[in-house]
């Protein structure tokens, strides 16, 4: 399902290449890492990063397999857009994955998410309380991580980790809170309350990124600040874009329940744009989703709804305004080079991806 | 039921009114942080500490009722060993108090605990979705409140509490793990692996809120990690001491079911030492503990081969000794003045409450 972003069609294999190149740096840092924890947590994590299967053995997938390695990526292309080697950032690379890691462990117990990556998510596979000892053991990890950056390095990164994760904290909050309000009255979810949500609960975490690499990597905390925004706004592209994926991607690439976010009355911003049109299509949808859908027949036609009143075009018009506002921060630093060009090849892979 | 440790007999009026003095430092600085939260997990936060009912109602009990406010009170008083003032460490001490909240949220999950405190526990309350979210957000709020102290303390503190937090990680899945194991035999629990746990479980905190207060007292790194074993051994001494509670405890006082830790099979300290005695009364508690303990006749049984076996009192000595070895440490470093008083006294009052 690739976006109609031209010029910036068949960016999927370059990025490919860019994540499986900087993960091969990051990769065997987060598993020493990890394997500094308590054997047990060690175990579980291992399984949440896809390296190992439930009982421990090798599962014969690179890191990739566990997760797309965007963030740290994006760490340590920041370090070398700031004219930094990309090692000087890889400490931030570890604890920002870890984070990621950390909030996907613990968001599937609090979502009910039984899967996660085509396979059991970890609360369903070891259990919640041991699922709630896996995320505290990678929240400590990064941190740990940080922490031990040279200083003063550190105490800038630590603040940025920290007011970060108040943010992710938020986001999931609201997150969590949207699925208790209405579809349609006074105390409706509204489009720009959703872009809020989004940018706390994936957002600020890829614009930590972006400042992390950017700090590590020698840059002033005032440049930290506009690649921040670049970050951010990726941030937004690539959740818009999973929420596309939520509704319409194949489940087969995405690893999950076809139609799940539309099945658990999930707000995303197709559902919510399509109801503010006011058409008849919208109408009709908000009709349909006050009570919960089960039927398949159901599910169709709330997708063609959706679709009909303009809630999948309109989300991909933001996703791709994201992604320009994210190129134009770029423009405006003046970064050039490799590290810049693969950033702009990466940027535009996100909502571009299939999964 | 005060330990016989005399001459510190009846420190438990003037170590509450030293707790009292110095949590009414901390409290409003506490309050106003958890206020800076997104107001659900705010209020989930509110009611972990004792301050609101679980409607939010302002329960009108003080911080103490939630806790007694050890650790900040730790925090603030080794600043003023260090010849700071109490205020300087404020930072500390909110962060380690939230930690602390943090780490009785999960656990109690972990644990499976339905009462806390005379009432029922956050996840109990709330569900455990929002008691992960809880607790995620507290220790959010505990790493910003630190990262914001003043540079360079805010580094070496962060690297303080980031090390803390991966040896309560692995305390508590040793404790986890120690479930899992065998009375008897060759797997069984021993009583320096159950020492090694508790002080990372509990004894790691307390010697982070002692080098907090005394590194953003100003006092060296070198002085800060001797004031830290001084708390670790008060930690262990906590410990133990809460390990007798839960097994002679006045439910009435400590809020929790008699002998709950007894019923669920929990690894303490009282029951492993009393089976590593060797004694008949040993191996018949050894016996009893194979099936799981129901009745409240085979709960009192094995309460008094506890006791027998000398279980309770090798537990009172160890307390006692580590007590000590703090008290020892509080004297090498030449700590003199109303702080040292005030943290002596407290200090035996950790082995000494009946709650």
């Amino acid at each position: 399902m690739p976006l109609d972003v031209s010029p910036y069609a068949g960016t999927g294999d370059a990025a490919t290449a860019i994540l499986s190149r900087w993960n091969s740096l990051t990769a065997p840092a987060l598993r020493a890492a990890v394997e500094t924890l308590h054997p047990w947590p060690a175990r579980m994590a291992a399984y949440a990063f896809g390296w190992a299967d439930r009982d421990g053995r090798p599962s014969g997938r690179g890191m990739a397999a566990g997760g797309k390695g965007l963030r740290p990526a994006l760490v340590l292309l920041c370090a070398g857009a700031a004219g930094a080697p990309a090692e000087s950032a890889l400490a931030g690379a570890v604890a920002v994955e870890l984070v990621h890691a950390f909030s996907l462990v613990h968001d599937d117990i609090m979502d009910g998410d039984e899967r996660r990556r085509h396979r059991a998510s970890v609360w369903h596979a070891f259990g919640v309380g041991p699922a709630v000892l896996t995320g505290d053991a990678l929240l400590a990890l990064a941190m740990a991580t940080l922490a031990r950056v040279p200083r003063p390095g550190a105490a800038v990164a630590m603040e940025r980790l920290s007011a970060t994760l108040i943010e992710l904290v938020h986001g999931q909050a609201e997150d969590l809170a949207f699925e208790d309000r209405p579809w349609a009255g006074r105390d409706a979810v509204t489009v720009e309350e959703y872009v809020a949500m989004a940018e706390a609960k994936t957002g600020a975490l890829l614009g930590c990124a972006a400042a992390l690499g950017c700090l590590l990597g020698g840059g002033s905390p005032e440049r930290a600040d506009r690649i921040a925004v670049m970050g951010r706004q990726l941030g937004l592209a690539f959740q818009m874009t999973d929420d596309l994926l939520g509704i319409w991607g194949d489940p087969s690439v995405t690893g999950k329940l076809a139609s799940s976010d539309l099945r658990r009355g999930k707000k995303t911003l197709p559902v919510l744009a399509a109801l503010e049109a006011g058409t008849p299509a919208a109408r009709r949808l908000g009709e349909l989703l006050t009570a919960p859908l089960t039927a398949e027949g159901d599910l169709e036609l709330v997708r063609d709804l959706i679709e009909d009143a303009g809630g999948r075009q309109r989300t991909r018009e933001r996703a791709t305004a994201c992604l320009r506002r994210a190129l134009d921060v770029l423009d405006a630093e003046g970064a050039s080079g490799p590290a810049a060009e693969d950033l702009a090849v990466l940027s535009r892979f996100l909502v571009e991806r299939a999964s």
